[in-house]
């Protein structure tokens, strides 16, 4: 019995739209997935770009309107990885379509342009994903799972950072991150520290409900590529205290000029009962402290990646040997596939992406106010 | 200007032939390959069996008579994941046929039977590969050249060590893996310590000369499924005391009942003007110490693997973010693909199998007759 | 030639009496003093406590009475390890007779108190100094020295954590630390992060200007210790966001409810052209990243104490072999040795210990008003 | 009530004759000791050198006659930290007066003379010690306990090593270690990793019955310090295979060419149930795995040392803080204290000195024979 097709429209050829591409030919050879997947068209600025990147990526067409192509009615799914600042009007012309949208975050620079996109895709009825892929590594289903069931206890503290140092040269140039309309380092990656934080915790301490921010611009010129200066105005640290609604505290730093640090995506969670401490350098690792273990034999424990922490098992039956980054959006891709066949709830739509966006603001509001604010 | 197609024929539809499978399809996107890959054709023991692979893993047609299939015109390669004992029969058949083959390790269950394959394959002048895909890190590459260039000076000492624990639980079954011919951890997994440890050393110490060998069978009796027990001849631990060529000592050790290691490939090379330390439980990672260093301020770093250390650009255009296991097969699949359009010499072909089968051997000779053995 | 002697009297015969008496001892057999230390006279709260510890602890006379202790013309130094509240008015007499004196952290309840303490001291010339060992581990003084001279370039960010889990247990019970005047995380071992940073980055993004604090109480009952329960007043966990006066900015957190982190004196510093990591679960180490390492060649790097480290040498001829707790306190007490026979200053001396007491009570201020915070 | 004196005499001023006094005055101060520790009488090669030591160290008298102070009635202990070539006719002559003896390993070049040490004193019922104070390390009791209650099942394999590099770098001189007789790295350091071998496996796996050697020269000429060259003979690295009484194998390596390792005494243990691994880098820590947690939620634990560990907590009362080096010779010397005063039975006495040079020469032999050899 043959699968029903699903045919994809590609926006964008450059590095997230080739993970993409990856994320679905794996997801293809990985997961029974509930589709036969057709990679269709593909869209980009001019001819050239578009048709060289259709061949090489494995579409059998190409287009330079993206709008022609989201009108299709041979596509289903459209993925938009143009820049951040078209996502609103890609998917709002997608979702009317009728097509599903995966969108790469920030799903839109402003939090209202995320709503009005959120609100048209479940008026619509089209599933939506956004490319959260961190939250898909097993390690932290697992995380998640372990808190949930009260594996640590009640929560006591929370601490999360996500940082990097690609801006941490004074001298590397003025770029798209750096426009004040949705950059800085709090939305580019401190969003994933605020997303993690939610989805370990949601089930047990609840969503976050207040907020202090803490928003730093360091370097504030940079090379305008035209020998001269520019202003910077985004943050290039951000930092927030946390509050959940169960009364736990916490705390999260995104931060793009740390020196030497690649991907440190980590977290430390605190239970009356145990802990977790996890750093997205070894990413196939979940240190575990149980308050349960023998007394003299208490430590965190490693725990490695593997067939009992799915899903893991489908890309390799033995632990240890590692997923990589371009698994995760693997796992992320076939997700959303699942969403659309209503298989499963997908949990990081427009929704929660509007969700992260909201908190963003709310951390850079409460920045700029000096004291702390609500979460709306 | 289109590639010209390549056809692929796989034997097996396992676990080695799903990762074959990734490999190949990973491939195509990540790397320029100098063929367009075509799934031709899968040969698996019975129809049901084949047909349900073949369309999962998106093959055109398949077979149960892979000798039909070895001989088939239309495939130009043929990718064998079938068990050791007809690794050889399979191998001659398709080198007759002019195909290029890529064989599992162990080449074959004894030596004798890779210096047949080997010397067919080189007579026939096909392309061939064994899958060595610990050594198509990019860290093992980085490695290789750093002590190839010297930044290690002289080399002095060497420590290997491939453990794992899947045979560490005395109540698991007696299975292929325990028959005499050809198997042990030695040759299951101690063969991936020495093909490391001669990646690495062989173009500073030269290739392994003289061997001391330790087989030991710990668990000499394992169920044998029926209710009974069966007597296990081969090791469980393999070790072995090594000579280079230039003098430097080394040692290696194979353990499938290493309990809690899962993939604990590990090696360190020490030399006159500095060190290397990795471990596979963290493959992204090589530990380098440099007596260059300035006092006070030495020691071991950590470097990640990022776009500096080639192909992982291809995969990812950022450092930190690790690639995973199959990543590791794709690049090992683009190696082959590249030797077979004559872009550069496939360095883990059959005479590199047979060379790795060669230690092995001579390291079980060495444990058998208690002495010092010369690799021949 | 014989060095002149120097009389010590101590007050308390705790853990932490014990330590000075070991710090004592140590430095003396480790360090060239300029004095011969010979430990006089020990106060304790009765006369078998303070007879038993003198002669444990090699006191030639003991006193219930602290008071004539400290007038004793014949004693030159004061140690005060008596509870907090009683810190104030036994420095004051110590200091009025003319004594030096080593005075447990933090110094008073109250930064009003310790302004007291330090401008009597002042005044009347006498040497002082607070217990902060952990800024005598050698790694501080190699990272402080690293920093200043601009090994790391100019500071972007900081964070620093001391997370410890002894009051994470609900049912632990109410102690003196939950005192509302005085206690707390933040004053009891946030003081303790806040340290580090001013003696880290002093020297280059200078001393701590601004904060926001944010001190939550996680446990807001405890058992009384007589069947019932008692409110908690006092923060479980302390945070502050800082600025220094270079404008860098960071963070810090204390907490003593981090279920399984049984030293967590952590911190990471980064500047433009490096950056360093330090965990007190392994003092004896500090991670250093630089960016003036060779491409491809980048990472942290563990460097072990050594005798390039001082005073690590006089402890011990051999790399690697590592201090422990005790020999930081036998640092520290060499280094008020040193400070009273005027061959250097002390940088931990009464004014210090105000300085962390007012930075703790202006987090503390700023909490309560959800509003940064000038440090007076 | 007063403890009796014990009083100590004390041969060589070198790093381990200070370590010696650190121990013994340390020990005083932690532990409930059966004697007041009177440090009463140095010798050294001359009168300058003994005298400063003397007062350095606290020791009331001073001598360059050492048979002089061995027969000194006042004198209770022996303290050798001379040249090994010395230990045998000092120990001897110290025994014959009747005192009790610590000797620095290795107790004497070769066996047969440690074989006179440990009859003569046994035959003279003086209670003697070796000093092998990695084995004092709290955490290598909790290892050793842990094995001997099956806490890790039957043993399979054991891995150790004892790495260091201060013979790393070809130009440095030829020294006393390098005497043909008593001296390389196997002697020196590999007799560490074979002590720990034996004390973690005695209890189930039994003593080492066999072993096979394998003794490397690396660098084979070393300056002479008169500008010319020496050659050497000794190893500069000794490894073995071990047979343990039970069946059980493993290997161990010294090595003291190792560039960039300046303390690794690690050793792992594996066993049907669970696995340890060490490592003296960070010997406050223990890694345990256990085969007892669930599914999922195995990994090795960082057990850090505390109080639950004797004698960590008479150092000190909270977990975390770590002992350092100098603290396992108290540890040492403690023990001694006791088993003079008959508490306990001191375990390395100078039959178990014997018994690790016995050991070390069989391998010798082994290496040169190219064969495995019984342990006598």
């Amino acid at each position: 019995m043959s699968k029903p097709k699903i045919r994809i429209g590609l926006i964008g050829s450059g590095f997230m739209g080739k993970a993409h591409v990856f994320g679905y030919t794996t997801a293809a050879r990985v997961f029974d997935l509930p589709f036969e997947v057709e990679l269709h068209t593909l869209a980009d600025v001019n001819d050239e770009a578009a048709a060289k990147a259709a061949t090489a990526l494995g579409f059998a067409h190409w287009t330079t309107d993206w709008r022609k192509m989201v009108a299709d009615r041979d596509i289903d799914v459209i993925n938009i990885t143009a820049p951040n600042a078209l996502h609103k009007e890609m998917a709002l012309a997608a979702i009317a379509a009728g097509k599903h949208v995966h969108c790469e975050k920030p799903l839109a620079p402003i939090a209202s342009d995320g709503r009005d996109m959120a609100d048209a895709a479940e008026s619509a009825k089209v599933k939506t994903q956004v490319g959260l892929n961190y939250l898909c590594n097993p390690m932290f289903g697992l995380a998640r799972d372990m808190i949930a069931a009260g594996e640590l206890g009640e929560i006591l503290g929370y601490r999360g950072v996500h940082a990097e140092d690609y801006m941490a040269d004074p001298t590397s140039p003025f770029t798209f991150r750096h426009d004040p309309a949705g950059g800085g380092a709090l939305a580019d990656i401190g969003s994933h520290a605020l997303a993690t934080a939610e989805f370990l915790l949601s089930a047990t301490a609840g969503p976050i409900t207040r907020v202090m921010g803490d928003c730093v611009t360091m370097i504030s010129e940079r090379p305008d590529g035209k020998g001269g200066k520019r202003h910077v105005e985004v943050d290039d640290i951000g930092r927030a205290f946390l509050r959940f609604a169960s009364g736990a505290s916490g705390s999260i730093e995104g931060n793009w000029i740390s020196t030497g640090r690649k991907m440190q995506h980590d977290f430390e969670v605190y239970g009356t009962k145990g802990a977790l401490a996890f750093s997205q350098e070894r990413f196939n690792e979940l240190h575990f402290f149980s308050t349960d273990d023998p007394r003299g034999r208490q430590g965190f424990r490693r725990i490695e990646a593997g067939p009992d922490h799915p899903p893991y098992g489908l890309f390799c039956v033995a632990a240890g040997h590692q997923l990589g980054f371009n698994d995760l959006k693997a796992i992320e891709i076939a997700g959303f596939l699942d969403a659309i066949a209503d298989r499963r709830f997908e949990p990081f739509n427009f929704r929660a992406g509007l969700r992260i966006q909201t908190l963003v603001e709310t951390i850079q509001a409460s920045s700029r106010a000096g004291a702390w604010k609500d979460v709306g």
